[in-house]
C-alpha cells in the first residue's frame, strides 16, 4: 500500500474590506514556488446552507507526498512570510492536517 | 477549459461516546453506492495546532463532476437516510460546497 498523501485543509472567512483576490494570488504564487506542494485546490462556497457554512466562505486544500513534505512547507521562508500576511486578513479559520484516506478514487 | 469539479467539504466533530468507525463505514458504503460521487477522501487531524483545529477532528472531501451531480447526490434516498443518522452523531460541523479551482495539479 502506498503511503497516504498528506492534506492541509482550511476553511476561512476574511475580514471585511479585504481584497481577497490579492490574498489568493499570493497563495497561488506561494504554492507554485514550493515544490513540496503537489496539488492545490480552493473554492468559494456557493451552495451550502448558512447553518452549515457558519460564515466561512473559502476552502483550501493543499496536498503533499508526506507529512515531512508538509513540515518542510511550513518551515519554508516564503510560507513563513505569507503566514504573517494571511493571519492579518482572516476573520476566522479552521485548519485540519491529516493523512488522507482515499476511499473512492476517480475511475 | 474543463468545467470545474464540484466539491462538498466538511469538517466535523463527533459527540462523545460515538463509535466513529461505524459512522465512517456507513459513509464509505454510501459513497461507493452512489455513482455521482467520483472521489471521496477523508482523514483525522493529527497535526494541526489546537487553536487552528478548534475542536474539529475529521475532514471529508467528496468530489463530483458537476453541481448537478452533487444535487443528485443530495436527493439520493440513501444519502437522505444517512443524513438522518449523521446529524444525530455530530457535535459540530462546517460544510462548504464549491466549484474547485485547481491551481496546482500533480505532475
Amino acid at each position: 500500500m502506498a503511503d497516504h498523501l498528506f492534506k492541509h485543509l482550511a476553511v476561512a472567512k476574511f475580514k471585511e474590506g479585504i481584497v481577497v483576490e490579492e490574498i489568493l494570488s499570493g497563495l497561488e504564487k506561494l504554492v507554485s514556488d514550493i515544490d513540496a506542494v503537489i496539488s492545490f485546490e480552493w473554492g468559494i462556497d456557493i451552495e451550502s446552507l448558512e447553518m452549515l457554512r457558519q460564515g466561512y466562505t473559502h476552502a483550501f486544500v493543499l496536498t503533499f507526498k508526506s507529512k515531512d513534505d508538509y513540515k518542510s512547507y511550513l518551515a519554508h521562508p516564503k510560507h513563513v512570510k505569507y503566514t504573517t500576511i494571511f493571519s492579518q486578513v482572516i476573520d476566522k479559520i479552521v485548519v485540519l492536517d491529516f493523512p488522507a484516506v482515499q476511499s473512492k478514487s476517480p475511475p
